[in-house]
């Protein structure tokens, strides 16, 4: 978990705030948010707001009060606690790629499997950079689609010790989900202090659906933490403007806030943000655009002004390989997450061609900007000792640095040191391979994962975790 | 030329600023700057300084005396006025890359020839994100040493109508460089808009050289723009601390601006940064460091505390091959580059192996890069039109907004428009080849090559310039 002490590089001025702000409270209040779940409905009328079939009138001011109840910061626990992270404030939790059918290994792409599932989860315990696996780190398909849910939670409580994120598929999975944290953590501690968060994705424009919200219902009433995020792909599910789907992703984020608020005052709750454009030249998802870039820096901004935290970012790309594109738009994004200081941080390793595939190459490309970046936002110190003035006084005048005593007392530590990058010269590389990164970052997993050390788990709960596996499973008639 | 509207990213602070201050104070006064050129020996001891053999030990007061006579920004004209362009302020300049031997073009790395540095300049010439072409693009290899220089100016003054970068391999040149400036501008025009702005590296730690120096004294007398460049990769030219090298930077810096200005009072100076560290494990200069980009940030605050405009960053890079480390190294140093606003920024395109190589499919990818940056940092419009409601009144709960009216009037406009990525589907890229975007830059640089036309030029002034070229290598015994 970092903790960003730089600066927020903030650029939205006092009067777009103002101006997005007259926005969303028009969308709530004059178009609404359909939610299509009577508990949903049932709970907005109680609560006196306007309702027509499924959608929603909101109050703008009354769902303002609602966000007021949701925590600024909250702690999410792990099964180690040396692994537990705080979620809100400075601090920024990374966890690896979300929901990807495929994977691709090296040239081969191909249907993703459990056993990816299992490498990508130990990758993800490996890296110290990830404060989480994530949850779907990649969708299972050799598995059941029923009963698919209890294989991915019992891999992530089992071959990490890392906090996780449950299943979403519906509320009856969520259930299984927090079933399964209360056989780890006991129930008290869950409800006390969450041990899951969950992704709801909005079915934008301004429809929240029926298992997203049964999954939602599930989570709030436990207390278990929920990202609540519009899914927004300019020119698709929100008009061809920044400024329009900032104000779009507000509305529906801010009504989906306020709903979990309705059901349980104080549940720990992240604004979300999944905001990129159509390339409009091929009607397919761009990623790592300016204009993705642009919507990161300003949600930041607006989820501090409702005093939430919040979820953006990744290493995000369309292309369909660990190429030179693939990289550049990993860090169109993944910069401008750390300038705005996202608090939860998904996809941030893992991601290849537009969230389709996850990919072990992309997974390490992705590891080493992580690692520079969290070098890049620790402050720099400068103090007199920091200048160094014998340096200077020992080297002189066009002498070199390399043998000097200041040197040598901290050349292990003065730098960053790459785990990818190389910077041999040219000769040396030839002779080498001439290995571009990608085939690097291919010897890299695969000595991450002969190196991989599960780590431990009470053997009483572990197969108390497998029988609820094995009985739901059969439930389900898998 | 991108006016850079969007807020500088400052990460110094007061503090920090005035330990700084300090450092730069005591290395000038205490340890003095070596300069090897007894013209510039001879015009410090004329102004007071102290001088010891070839070091001089400065008064920081008197420093700070000369750097304020220094402009805050200017102008510097193109032989088409469309492309002067302006150096200081929101105004940032960018240049291809410079200096490098050899040249890389698909899977070929070899010696750089006169035919490379020609196609380089026209492929600066053609992409409008480039500003200048910058100067040595490459090294003509299979020009005589001694008058290569002429070649390159020629080349530089035909080939595009962009400004250029002189020659400062020696006095002799520099005087070239102005002579073959005046056939075209004039000379009343030439000393009152410099129409030439030249490279000037410090020999670090704290010493110029003779060429150098010789090549200054003859640009500054003559009024024309000079970049002053402090050569710091920590561990070698100076110590393993970013703040030392700030320290020293500032140091070298202001010495040499202040021996612009005693030379002739107001010529336009540029405060100049080369700031990366070495690879303590290899030994080797790493780029799109952690610590670069922190340099960066820092610079660019520097310079403005001492009103002056400032030189650093492009698409640096270690790597050997235009793969994925290419790329995040290049964004390292790029995104920090817009960040901190960069009045003119070298190396903007075509940087590959630690400068060693102009590479041909890189240069492409850092247009991509460019592109994209530029559009990142032009200010988001936050309006009631933009907030586009009748869009959303249009589209109204799940549906799509390809149809809509709003985009339809707006898709050809309202988005990034890639160069070089790709958001193909997987099965379309695949049977359009799999190409990868490095091979796709390939695509990209021989079709713009041959699009390119060469800019008009009065057909007298064309033939001063080759006759010039043809009687000095003559006289050059070339």
């Amino acid at each position: 978990m970092l903790i960003n002490e730089l600066p927020r590089y903030e650029i939205l001025s006092d009067d777009a705030m103002a101006t997005l702000d007259r926005g969303w409270r028009r969308i709530v209040s004059e178009l609404g948010i359909e939610f299509l779940h009577d508990e949903a409905i049932d709970a907005f009328r109680a609560a006196g707001q306007q309702i027509d079939g499924q959608v929603v009138k909101l109050d703008p001011e009354f769902v303002l009060e609602q966000v007021a109840k949701a925590p600024g910061e909250f702690d999410l626990q792990a099964r180690n606690p040396e692994r537990s992270v705080h979620i809100g404030g400075n601090h920024m939790v990374f966890a690896a790629v979300y929901g990807c059918p495929f994977v691709r290994e090296g040239l081969e792409r191909r249907d993703a499997t459990m056993r990816d599932f299992e490498n990508l989860v130990r990758l993800s315990h490996s890296f110290p950079q990830l404060d989480s696996p994530g949850g779907t780190i990649c969708e299972p398909n050799d598995r059941p689609l029923d009963s698919r849910h209890l294989d991915m939670v019992y891999a992530l409580m089992t071959l990490t010790d890392k906090p996780f994120m449950g299943s979403v598929t519906s509320g009856p999975n969520a259930a299984d989900t927090i079933a399964m944290a209360e056989l780890v953590f006991g129930r008290e501690s869950l409800e006390q202090t969450p041990a899951t968060i969950s992704l709801i994705n909005v079915n934008s424009p301004l429809r929240y659906d029926d298992r997203m919200l049964s999954a939602l219902l599930e989570y709030a009433k436990a207390n278990q933490a929920l990202v609540i995020t519009p899914f927004l792909l300019m020119g698709a599910m929100s008009p061809v403007s920044v400024a329009a789907t900032l104000a779009q992703q507000m509305a529906e984020a801010l009504a989906g806030i306020a709903l979990t608020q309705l059901i349980r005052p104080g549940c720990p709750v992240v604004f979300g943000s999944f905001l990129s454009n159509t390339d409009m030249q091929s009607g397919s998802p761009s990623f790592g655009t300016p204009e993705s870039a642009t919507g990161l820096l300003c949600t930041g901004q607006i989820a501090r002004s409702f005093g939430l935290p919040w979820r953006s970012g990744g290493g995000l790309t369309a292309s369909q390989t660990v190429d030179a594109q693939a990289a550049y738009e990993a860090m169109m994004t993944m910069v401008p997450t750390m300038l705005a200081g996202a608090n939860f941080v998904m996809h941030a390793a893992g991601w290849l061609e537009s969230g389709l595939v996850s990919c072990y190459e992309k997974f390490v490309v992705d590891i080493e900007i992580l690692r520079m970046l969290h070098d890049q936002f620790t402050p720099l110190e400068v103090t007199d000792e920091t200048l160094a003035f014998s340096a200077h006084e020992e080297v002189g005048h066009g002498g070199h640095f390399l043998g000097a005593v200041h040197t040598l007392e901290r050349f292990r530590e003065c730098f960053y040191r790459p785990l990818l990058s190389s910077t041999k010269n040219y000769e040396r590389w030839k002779r080498d391979g001439g290995e571009d990164a990608a085939t690097r970052a291919s010897d890299i997993w695969r000595k991450t994962l002969e190196e991989y050390e599960q780590p431990p788990l009470d053997e009483g709960v572990r197969e108390q975790l497998a029988e609820y596996v094995t009985r739901r499973r059969a439930e389900l008639g898998d």
